[in-house]
């Protein structure tokens, strides 16, 4: 096979090879370039006027809970009234700003206060303008030389976000969101183990193994996957009934042989909102020496409180953790912090590939602010401003009563789910996901039969479809496991009232009251 | 080993493991529910406020071409300046809005017109709206449920660029970076050649290798790195004078044996903007089976320009394509199209995990709507509206005009250049990277000796470090192969006018014509 390909890009004669240099065409044309071709002003003009629509329709409209959530329509004609074709010549300011206003109209309200559908939910001021300023500096964060402020920021806020898991000193990296962190914990893992795969590839080593309980997140098979160590090659470990990691004796893993490379624990679950073990997982991974992780992209606020923060009791003993402040903390999308207790460089030994147009040494600083090839990325943007302009603005104690608020509402939220019939919780909730069945008044009373599980599967995806269909709030449902259908409500927003959980629970039996069995 | 790892998470007598609920404290607390724990009116009154230190100072002042291009400070210097640290308690609005403007004034202007360090400049104000709303919307690109425009929106903008490169059907997703493009490039070629892969691991297969140019981007390398391939099977192919790839039957490769995985064609190299001959790649991997992957994250601009789009001749024929329209099409960092033939959804079935808590099937609309699961992220930022935006805007001629614009700078400064002593090409470029020494007048003259070139690589260091500390302009130089420092001119910002050319050779004398050698 390799002869063949050595004549790969041999065949000089019969192509047209030679660069030629450019063609410019007539001379003239360098008249051309005597002025700009961009007008600034009406530019400017355009970004004001399209600021203000931002801000009525966008802010105002999308955080005032008298407006709908969500403006349902279907997508194939949604896409008529959007009229998205890509034109050959320039629209008018009017149309443009017309678009603006319709991509506004039919998107989602995520900063609205009755969205509880995802891991992220509502809007932070400050945090908003360090985007808005991120957007307009519009730099990479690889060089201190075009991002001397932000190479420094960065590094003040993984620091802090360090602190707060009990690391005194570490490393750390802003990441394109929380599956991109858990796979640089694997690839830091793994070079630790075996350097010389970097550059000799998985073949030289035996089978690598991932531990995750069968609540973690769908990432780590990803990364799994992407990394070439295969699916097969993650272990989940049973949960009990409660969610709780327990002996894994019983379970398929007896098929599997394989080195261990990394347990990676969960702070937090995405559906259920529970949080491993940490610290006698710790133990085990300590008395084996292999990586511990902990994916605590949704659970890492909890470090924030006083109170809640034992739910992560044992944190500090991690070799990595993920930490996305664009979900509880509402950073915004995305701000994802990969954290490391290494002090020996692992991320840029691991990563660093040393490209000398990039990352000069003969700069008038040292090397050491160059911080972009610890990455896997080239270009990177920039996530720490967002969070740092937050902090500065709220301080931790306004996160910490952020995130305390988050409980508090949680625990209003499920006090009255208890007052009231047809709601069921799936488990007393450890964090801020409330995961709860509503059974209609024509399910109650009766024996629970796979009957009953099979008509009560069926009531959130119509509850869900007829408060889409009215924007009045979202609320996530999903079956998991042996379990059917159920909703799973995330309380983050400080914006959320007990007014707003008291209309969610009586907007539930309203929509769903009517419920009959098929 | 196994057997020790058995007991994992089995010590269910020790630990403090019964989720106990949560602990919210005296039931008088929860009067706080009543009302929002944010005051949207003050946080409206600092979004405006900022917005319009950003218009001022960044905006206007980015884009003045009488001010400063940086600021320039040492890095410990900016450090004490910026006050980064993060506090316990809020600042005022005064203070912050103090921060953004200090956040503003030590960043690099890379909208400058006199900013040609990177792959990107200039600043395009509908993309900038474009980016503003997305960050206003904060929302996540993986279901129709909560991103119904833009999954519609994603689509069209990724048909569009589809049709550049000539293909009436496909597929594509944005990426976050060229970066990570690339490695979905190797991903898919992994997968089709051995779908197994994504399952069992890379041990089940024989050694897999990537053929680039050793003008290729780094990313080839962190992306067999990554991938578990090794950066031993990122086979490098030599290319001649001119950097266009030649022959490669005397290279190290022969070192080698491993299976073809892909090749990685380069339209636009990062330093030389130098495109290789992809018809005749396409032939040599159409003969063999290989996957033809062409990283055009750099030279897929030219595809809008008729002239020039003869440069990418034969992209049409790859497999995959990376192009990154936040560099030559300014649309923002980060906007990284990953563009494919094919129509078996091959990034669903390498990428998928097919988590039901998000890719629900029972919805109201079609599961195809939810793009998400065909990536390897999970949130996934919204890419497509800063470019959907300023397509309407200025449309495909807008965007051509400035492509041919960009290559009309270019012949200016070439054809300058060659008016005056002491600058010197390293090749005729074919694209808009204008790639010189600058020779100062004491080392012109004599004969070009090993010292010579040691002494003409001092120069670009000096020059820069000078430029950068008066502010008046920002270009990249580096060593590349046996070359000594040159200078890397970028010229794609519609805001360069003939003045800023022959202010760029101007300066570059002023700056440079003292050196004395050591």
């Amino acid at each position: 096979m390799l002869r063949s390909w050595r004549g790969l890009f041999s065949n000089r004669a019969t192509g047209p090879r030679q660069p030629k240099g450019l063609d410019l065409g007539r001379p003239s044309r360098r008249g051309l370039l005597m002025a700009r071709l961009q007008d600034a002003a009406e530019g400017e003009h355009f970004v004001e006027a399209a600021f203000h629509i931002i801000m009525k329709e966008a802010v105002r409209r999308g955080t005032d809970v008298n407006e709908k959530v969500c403006q349902w329509v279907a997508p194939e004609e949604l896409e008529s009234l959007l009229e998205l074709e890509l034109p050959d010549t320039g629209e008018s300011e009017v149309r443009l700003l017309q678009h603006c206003r319709q991509v506004i109209r039919y998107s989602v309200n995520t900063a609205h206060p009755r969205f509880f559908n995802q891991l992220f939910a509502g809007l932070d001021y400050h945090a908003l303008v360090g985007r808005f300023i991120t957007e307009t500096l519009n730099t990479s964060q690889y060089t201190y030389e075009i991002s001397p402020v932000f190479v420094l920021m960065e590094d003040v806020v993984l620091k802090k976000l360090r602190e707060l898991i009990g690391w005194m000193t570490g490393d750390g990296i802003f990441c394109p969101g929380g599956s991109m962190s858990n796979m640089f914990a694997i690839n830091l893992a793994r070079h630790r183990l075996y350097p010389h795969v970097k550059q000799r590839g998985l073949w030289v080593v035996p089978r690598l193994v991932i531990f995750t309980s069968e609540e973690g997140h769908y990432s780590l098979t990803k990364g799994a996957a992407f990394l070439g160590l295969g699916t097969d090659n993650v272990w989940t470990v049973k949960t009990d009934g409660r969610f709780v990691p327990v002996d894994v004796s019983d379970t398929e893993t007896n098929r599997h042989t394989g080195l261990p490379l990394m347990v990676s624990a969960t702070a937090g679950t995405t559906i259920l909102g529970a949080f491993d073990p940490l610290a006698e997982i710790a133990d085990v991974c300590q008395q084996h020496g292999v990586w511990l992780h902990v994916d605590a992209a949704w659970g890492g606020g909890a470090l924030l409180s006083k109170r809640h923060r034992h739910l992560l009791a044992g944190i500090e003993r991690a070799d990595s953790v993920t930490w996305n402040p664009h979900k509880m903390l509402m950073a915004g999308l995305q701000c994802s912090a990969f954290l490391l207790k290494d002090q020996t460089d692992l991320l840029g030994s691991a990563h660093a590939a040393g490209a000398r147009y990039l990352f000069q040494t003969d700069r008038c600083y040292q090397p050491r602010y160059d911080t972009g090839d610890r990455s896997v990325q080239c270009g990177r943007r920039v996530d720490c401003l967002k969070l740092w302009l937050m902090w500065k603005a709220i301080g931790t104690r306004g996160l910490r009563d952020r995130v305390n608020r988050a409980f508090a509402c949680t625990r209003y939220l499920v006090t009255e789910m208890h007052k009231r019939d047809g709601f069921r919780l799936l488990m007393e909730p450890q964090f801020v996901n409330v995961c709860f069945w509503y059974i209609p008044p024509c399910l109650r009373g009766g024996e629970e039969t796979p009957d009953f599980w099979q008509q009560l599967g069926r009531v959130a995806p119509l509850v869900k479809q007829r408060m889409v269909v009215k924007g009045s709030m979202m609320v996530g449902y999903q079956p998991h496991g042996k379990h059917v259908n159920f909703f799973r409500q995330i309380l983050i927003s400080p914006q959320v009232t007990r007014e707003d959980l008291d209309f969610f629970l009586d907007e539930i039996e309203r929509l769903g009251s009517d419920f009959q069995p098929m």
